[in-house]
């Protein structure tokens, strides 16, 4: 981070915690140089940038004042899905959506796609590149059906860090997070069956319960402390439900971590109806809060919870190297993973673990965490400047997702279409649903760098948004 | 190929065509080094090689004679697997063996790795260095859900030496065959269902639809012209089957091409009956015959043939880099894509595709094609020499799999498990039946090079069947 962008982020937080008024005078550029020990040029550009969010105005001759600003939105109110179990639809706007991936000129806020454009991530390619030189044996032949030793190694070593005590025994590689959760569910589902989910839910996830025909019951969820483990109970009574999928940490799309207690109850929930856990920790290293979060794992005593993550979010999405911890269904785990694959690219797998052992992985994951919380934060102050009145915003407390809740009647799916026209991509809500709810919600990427070219493209979109509710209005 | 191996490949192929008959003087080393244009120790090298494989004997002071050698062993004759429905057992008999893999002081006879340690492959990692070098965004992002298009027009290329007429837009890449089988089969099918097989039948193909749910009826296969199609029409008028999976080219592990009318009929009786076609094509580019042997999908019609393959056995098996042809199935194959795994590692699709395109696949897999045949060549002989009477061998038409079938009593479950302990892993045969039949059966790699130390391993193979033999008798 540079030195004007720290002072930025410091400035904007004492604003945000109300240490300077809305209208009060800050500092001159003068004092603020002096009390930082940085130039004069630094603070100017820090300035510029807090004006740039509209967070501070200028007034000729007297210096920089705390802008009036708008309120900030409201989160999204507990979720009200459909309470029974439904097939799974959506799979053409899925397919749209991965359609739009080839084309770089596309402004792709739609997918989940992180920042690999860090100079901290270089090492990897080194690592790559060694490998590929020195272990060609490696790379050619087929590797050990559980996954390489010393990446599992390197992983059980991760986990600890969210209280999830396993060994390299107890893990398997798989092509990522996706593979993951596809060999888990097959492994304790089989079709016909009813698995429970958070909604909104992350498409992939509902797409993989249609491919094996599972039907869904969308669950009620705070934006704040995630699914609601009382509508749980409920449909707990009312049907008969194998498992439940969680995406607890960081959550994809809504950013909750569920309080510790609140991943205790599923738990006891879920062992006073003998239900399996699928959760989902794929972005729980991205947590702003640190130490990380921990993983429901961390408490289950009797094998029930699934844990399935991958380096997607945290390194790269091309590497596709993610694992279960499979608990008790270890062998049906590792025979589903023989019959869906056979083993599991070595090339990209030793990467990874070198990356991490050479303590190249800790210290990117810093970093991102830090860029993706002030990405978020310029994103939501955009959104507040350029989406109308009248709209909920998540707080995020980790990964680098938005979601966003407009007024009943827009339809993002149709704004979409629109937006596609004009080189935006965004994810519409109706996605997130089993049965295409959430019509008027978006889902944003904060993953991509702020820069002006996006800061235009959140414009746009939020003028796409205004002409939506407009028309709405005027029929 | 050297050239003492080239003439000592020459003799051995004018002796087995019966141009020296047996106990004939073959030419003096000065005649021969004249005839050829070589030098006198390459033509002692040769004559060495030949009596290595016991092809000739040498008398002193007289010169070499052809040996009188044992009779060529039988094939085994059509099978005669169980008429009904069943479900695959095992996977714990398939785990074993796939526990193997790690250990590097085991003979990995058991296995179907392909011999990577070819000079002809060196190409493959200049190119994955300069890819990992050179195009750090693509191997770090997801990639298109169909795979890299540049590797599918390189691979629609290929396949027309096989007839198979595709556009890129056909195909969609997995990782490696195992997966295309799945994805193919888990689009077509559903648990319960039933799917006709080979017998003998791949134990990789078996346990996927063990771990599918899908009971398979082993259909009687001849070892030189494949499956019956009248058992399996017989079958079809008892059973509601769903698809037949087939290794029409180089089989696993018998090693017959199904003649051209036959692969005709079998489309034909599909056609009939409405059955899909699951066509593993992995080992075709590896038959011995030139041009390469068509594929069912050449003649398909209404995309009934799912065509499915990888570059495992003609590059190697660490790329997992396979494909399938979906035809009429493209939707749901491109949908189970996505939920069994979402995209594939670009890194190797990159690799792969430039070793395609700057020539490097046609000229490795001729080299490997003329090194298999050669290896197939001396197994036998050694087979033939080290085992002992009453037992039947396979001829394979490609591929690198022999399979010997033993006297009925012979229990090679038992033998290997013996065997393990010499460190030598060998594949029974009873991992080929959904049942556990042929249990007096063996598959042997023969993708490992032909050394001494090998050729010790096949004379420990004989002798631990021949005592197993005398036991039996001795009972
Ligand atoms: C919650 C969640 N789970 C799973 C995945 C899929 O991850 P992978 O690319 O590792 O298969 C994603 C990626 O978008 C995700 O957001
Ligand atoms: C007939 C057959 N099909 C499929 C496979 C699996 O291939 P892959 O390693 O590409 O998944 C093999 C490999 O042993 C095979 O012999």
């Amino acid at each position: 981070m540079t030195r004007y962008q720290h002072l930025a982020n410091l400035l904007a937080e004492r604003i945000e915690q109300g240490l300077y008024r809305h209208g009060e005078k800050l500092p001159s550029v003068r004092a603020l140089s002096h009390e930082h020990g940085v130039s004069i040029s630094t603070v100017q550009q820090a300035y510029q940038k807090l004006e740039d969010l509209q967070l501070i105005t200028p007034q000729p001759r007297s210096g920089y004042f705390v802008a009036p600003r708008k309120a900030q939105p409201p989160v999204p109110a507990m979720s009200r899905p459909v309470q029974r179990p439904v097939e799974v639809t959506q799979w053409e706007q899925v397919l749209t959506l991965l359609g739009g991936r080839g084309d770089k000129s596309m402004a792709a806020f739609g997918g989940g796609s992180p920042d690999v454009s860090q100079s901290s991530l270089k090492p990897l390619w080194r690592e790559m590149s060694r490998i590929v030189q020195h272990h060609p044996g490696d790379i050619l032949n087929y590797d050990e059906l559980a996954g390489r030793r010393d990446l599992r190694e390197q992983i059980a070593r991760l986990m600890l860090d969210g209280g999830t005590v396993a060994t390299a025994d107890d893990i398997i590689i798989t092509q990522g997070c996706h593979a993951a959760l596809s060999i888990a569910l097959f492994s304790v589902c089989k079709p016909g069956d009813i698995v429970a989910v958070e909604s909104p839910c992350y498409y992939g996830t509902m797409q993989l319960l249609r491919g094996f025909n599972i039907k869904a019951i969308e669950i009620p969820t705070d934006s704040q402390t995630g699914i609601s483990i009382e509508a749980l109970e409920l449909a707990l009574e009312q049907w008969p439900i194998k498992g439940v999928i969680l995406v607890p940490n960081c959550n994809n799309p809504l950013g909750f971590i569920m309080p510790d207690d609140r991943k205790r109850a599923i738990l006891a929930l879920a062992q006073r109806h003998d239900l399996a856990i699928f959760e989902d920790d794929i972005y729980g290293e991205l947590a702003n809060e640190y130490p990380r979060p921990r993983t429901i794992k961390s408490w289950d005593i009797d094998g029930r919870v699934l844990l399935c993550s991958s380096f997607t979010k945290t390194i790269a999405p091309g590497l596709r190297v993610g694992w279960i911890v499979p608990g008790r269904y270890r062998d049906r785990v590792l025979h589903m993973k023989y019959a869906t694959s056979g083993t599991t690219v070595p090339t990209t797998q030793m990467a990874v673990a070198s990356f991490i052992r050479e303590g190249h992985y800790h210290r990117h994951v810093r970093r991102m965490r830090q860029i993706y919380q002030q990405n978020m934060e310029t994103y939501t102050c955009w959104v507040r400047q350029y989406f109308p009145c009248g709209i909920c915003v998540t707080r995020p407390q980790g990964g680098f997702l938005l979601w966003v809740e407009l007024p009943e009647l827009v339809d993002m799916v149709c704004v979409g279409q629109q937006l596609a026209r004009l080189k935006i991509q965004i994810a519409p809500g109706s996605l997130f649903s089993a049965s295409g709810k959430y019509r008027n919600c978006l889902r944003l990427n904060c993953g991509l760098p702020p820069t002006e070219q996006h800061q235009r493209v959140v414009a746009q979109l939020g003028e796409a948004i205004r002409v939506a509710i407009e028309w709405n209005n005027a029929r």
